[in-house]
C-alpha cells in the first residue's frame, strides 16, 4: 500500500574534510576535488535536483553540503557509494545527514505531495525540526490556524522560498525545513518575527541550523583548501 | 528461575569504516570485505538470522548494521570476536549497538514470546524506544487501549511488519522498535498517523531512527569504497 | 571524622581498544595482551575483587570492564598507572569509569557497612544511577515502603544478586547498581517488572546500562582480535 | 525585500591547534603561523573589525578564536577559504563558530540598525544566548520594563561595553551576547547582580562563554606552542 | 569600576595523555614529564597555588588537573602557552578547564573577598555546580535559612574543607565547589547527608565530580605510563 504518488526523498548530507587533508601535494588535492565533482556531475541527471552549498568559514561543523532531491530511494545509496569511491572520500567526515520526503500539506488547500523545485536562490537556510508532542493533541482547527499565521507572515517576504519535507519515522526530525533567500539577514527578520507566534510556542527542537551559499560544486570543493579563493572573490 | 523459554536475543550492531580505510589499495580492500563476510557466512547457521543493511549515503553515522537474531547469548559475543579478527576491523568503529530480547506481549493475546521472523522486506526501520515513566503508572486497561489504537492503525498498513523486542535493564533503551516496510515513504506516512495517538503522547525519546536497506553482505560492503557500485546500480 | 569502618571501594573501569591496534603484527597484540593479564594477576591480591567482563559484540562503545573492590582508595590509582605502563595501554581508551563507595543500607536493618563479594555469576548488569531530586524530600516511610516494594520483588528473583553501592559526591551518579544474574533475560524480566513500582517513577537517569559476561582476562582480551575465538566457542 | 539597511555581519570562529602540531620542527611551526596571520592582514581591511583573541590556558576547548565584523556575507566564506590555504590549517580544528547579524533594538529608542564597533578592551567575553519560548508569549510591555531593568543594571557599569546581535535562524541560538571587559572578574560581579533580575529566569541557555584576551594576532599565535611566552610575560 | 580589590582567580585544568605517547622510548616520555614538570616549578612562585591531583584509574577522562590560584588573570594564559611548549604538549588533551573567581559570601559576615588558602589535604573533590533559576528569585532570606542549614551540615565534618568560588559569567558553571577531605568515602557521607536539604533541592547541575589525589607534579605525571608506579606504591 504504498500512499506516495510521484513523491520525492529529499535529503541534506554535510560534509567535513579532515584537517590532514590540507597537508597533502596540491596536485593530490586538485585530482580529489576533481574526481568527487565528476562523480556528481555524472549523478545528476538521475536526480531532480542535486546542488551543492557552502559554510566555509561560517560552520564550525561542516564545509559544504548536497541537497539531494530524487523519486528513487535506492539513488542516495548508489550516490554515497560512488562519492565513497572517490580519493576525497578517504578524508571526509559527514556529520550530519537528513532524509525526508514529500506529501500533501495538512495546512494548505493541495491535495497532492507538494514537488519540491529549487528556485536557486544564493543562500539556502535548512534545519531540522521537531513539535513538542502535545501539539499533536490540539485539535485540527487549532492547529490549522496557528499555521495560518505562519503562512501569513510567511507570505510577506515573497523573496524567501519555504521548502518544507516530512521524515516521520525515517529520521530523527519531524520535519526538514528549508528556506531559499537572497541574503541571510533577510531571513533573521522572517525568523524573529515568527518567535512571537503561537506555532512557534510548540517547538522542540530546531537546531542545527545551516546557511549554506550555492556555488558549483567545484568552487565549493576549492573552499576547503583556498586554492582558487583569490580567484572567485 | 529463568523466565524465558525458547526465547531469541535481537541485536543491532551498527558499523562505520574510517576514512582512511578509503586510501589502501583497491586489494587490500577486497580482502578485508571478503574476510569480513566469509565471517558472517560462516557464522550465519548458529543464528536465526544474520541480515546486512546498508545505510551508505543516507545515515552520516553509520555505513552498515547487522540484524542479529539468536536464542544464546554467547553467539553475540563470538561473532564480535570474530569479526574483530578480520583486517576490516582495524578500520571500522561501532558507533551503536542495541540488544534487546523477546517476551509474551501484553496487549494482545498471545501467551509466549513471539518468535521473530524477519520477511525479508527490502527495508528496515529501527529505533531505540523509551516511554516517559508516567505511562507505566497508568491503569492497565488505559495502557491496553491506548495501545489498541496503535495496533489498529499498524493493521491498515499491511505491508509494513513490526518486529517490537524488549530492552529493559540490558540496555539503554526499553523497547526496540523495528519495522520491515517496502519503501521508506509508507513507513513516514504511517508515524505521521501514529504521532496523533494518546499511546504517542507518552514518548520519552524514539531516536536515532536507521533506514536499511537489506543487501547481501558482500554488496553491502561494496558500498563502503563504491567499487562494485556501477554494477550494482 | 572517618564514618566509614572496613568500607570498601566499589569501581568499574571500562575499555576500548583502538581499531588500529588490530593492524599490528599478531605476536605484538600476543604480547600486549600477555602484559596486561600479567599486571591484573599481579595486582589482584591486594583487591577483594579483581574481575574482568566482556561487552565484545554487545556495547557499542567498550569491549571489556573490571569490577575492582578495594578497602585502600590509592590501590585504584596504583593499578591504573601499572596497566598504563603495558604496550595494550599505547592503544586503549577508557571510555567510562565509575567509582562508589558502601555503606549501610537505610532501607535495610543492617547496622554495618554491607560488603560486596561476587558470587562469580557468568553475567553482571552494571549501571550508574540518579533518582529525581524531589525523592529527597519524601518523608522517610515513604521511602521506605517504596523500597520495600522494590526488596520484595527483588527477593523473587533469587537467582538475581543485587550489590548497589554509594557514589554520592565521589562520581557524577548517585549509586552504581549492579546485579549479577545467570541469564540477561532473565534480568529483563525483573527489570520490566520494576518499571511499574512506585520507586521507579522516581528514577532521573540510569543508563548507561552494560552486560558484562565474566571471563577470565586473558580470554576477554581474546576478544579483542579474536584469536582465540574459535577455540573457545 | 531587504529590510537590513547598512547592516552588518558579526561572527565569531574558534580554533584549535591539534596537538601533534606542536610536534612539528619550531621553523614549520613558524611558518604556520606567519602565513595564517599574513591572511588576517591582508583580509582585514574588507572587515570591519577583525581581532583575535586568546583563550589559551583557560577554555578546554579552543586556543584563540576571531571577532569577525563586515558588511558583506560573502566574505566570511572568503576569509574562511583563505585560512584553509595555509599550513596551519593542516592540523586546525573549528570547535565551535557563531553568525550573528545587526538590527535596530526593540528595547532602545534607536530606529536604525546599532553599528557594531568595538572599543578595544583588553577583555571580550561571548556566549550564545537562547531565551525560553514563553518570553516571546508576554506582553511587549512586559518585556520592556524587564529589559529596563537589565539594561539600568549594566549601566552601573561603565566599564563593561555589552555588543549584542541578533542570530534567529541563521544560527542554533537566538542572540550573540559579547561584552568587552577591562578585568573578567568585573564581569562576574555584573552577571551575578543580572542573575536575579526578571529577565534573567526567561534564560534557556547561555553557554559556552568564552572570555578572550585581546592580542595581536602574531602573539595569539605564538601562545599555541609557548614560544615567544617568555617574552611577552 | 573594579569592584575586587586583592581578589584571586582560581582556576581549575585537566589534562588527559593521548594513549599513542605511551608508545614512545622511555627516554623521550621521561624528557616530556620532565619538562611539563620544570615548567610547573617555574611558574609555581608567580601563583599563589599550583597544585597537582591525579585521576589516574578513577576518572575515564582525564590523568591529572591543576588547581591554579593567583591574583593576576594572564598568569593563566602564560602559563598555558608554557606547558604548550613542553614536548608532553604534542600529545595532551585538555578535556576540561574551569574557571573562577573570588568573591565575599552573601551568606556569612564576611565583608571581604575570601582568600582562598588549600589545607594541603590528600584529597581534593572539585565539580562545577548550577542553580535552577527560581533559586535566584527566592526572598533574600529564604536563601539564607537554606544555605546556614548547609553550613551548619558541613561544620560537623571539620576534617572537610570547602573551597567555593564563582564563575558567573566567565564560565559555563555559576559556581566551582571543591572541597578538600582526608579520605573520599567521608566525603560521600557529607554528600548524600546534603542532598536532603532544601538548598540541595535547588541544584540544576552539579556534575562532572573529579576526586584528585595530591601528588608532587612528577608524581603524578608517572602515573601516565606507570613507570614509577613501582617505587611510589
Amino acid at each position: 500500500m504504498s500512499v506516495v504518488v510521484s513523491g520525492q526523498y529529499v535529503a541534506y548530507s554535510f560534509y567535513r574534510v579532515r584537517p590532514e587533508w590540507r597537508q597533502l601535494p596540491v596536485d593530490e588535492r586538485e585530482a580529489g576535488k576533481d574526481a568527487f565533482a565528476d562523480v556528481l556531475e555524472e549523478n545528476a541527471p538521475r536526480f531532480d535536483t542535486l546542488n551543492v552549498y557552502s559554510t566555509t568559514g561560517v560552520r564550525p561543523d561542516s564545509d559544504f553540503f548536497l541537497w539531494k532531491i530524487t523519486q528513487r530511494y535506492a539513488d542516495l545509496g548508489e550516490l554515497g557509494a560512488a562519492l565513497n569511491g572517490t580519493p576525497l572520500a578517504g578524508y571526509l567526515e559527514t556529520p550530519f545527514s537528513y532524509l525526508a520526503t514529500t506529501r500533501a500539506s495538512q495546512y494548505t488547500s493541495a491535495r497532492r505531495a507538494r514537488r519540491i523545485t529549487p528556485f536557486g536562490s544564493p543562500y539556502l537556510v535548512v534545519y531540522p525540526f521537531v513539535k513538542v508532542r502535545p501539539w499533536y493533541a490540539l485539535p485540527e482547527a487549532d492547529r490549522q490556524r496557528a499555521m495560518d499565521e505562519h503562512i501569513r507572515i510567511g507570505g510577506e517576504h515573497p523573496s524567501i522560498h519555504n521548502h518544507t519535507t516530512y521524515s516521520f519515522g525515517i529520521d530523527d526530525q519531524e520535519f526538514m525545513t528549508a528556506f531559499e533567500c537572497d541574503e541571510p539577514a533577510d531571513f533573521m527578520h522572517l525568523m524573529l518575527t515568527l518567535r512571537e507566534t503561537e506555532a512557534s510556542s510548540y517547538t522542540e527542537r530546531d537546531t542545527p541550523i545551516f546557511v549554506g551559499q550555492l556555488l558549483p560544486a567545484r568552487a565549493a570543493l576549492d573552499r576547503l583548501d583556498g586554492v582558487a579563493a583569490g580567484v572567485e572573490a
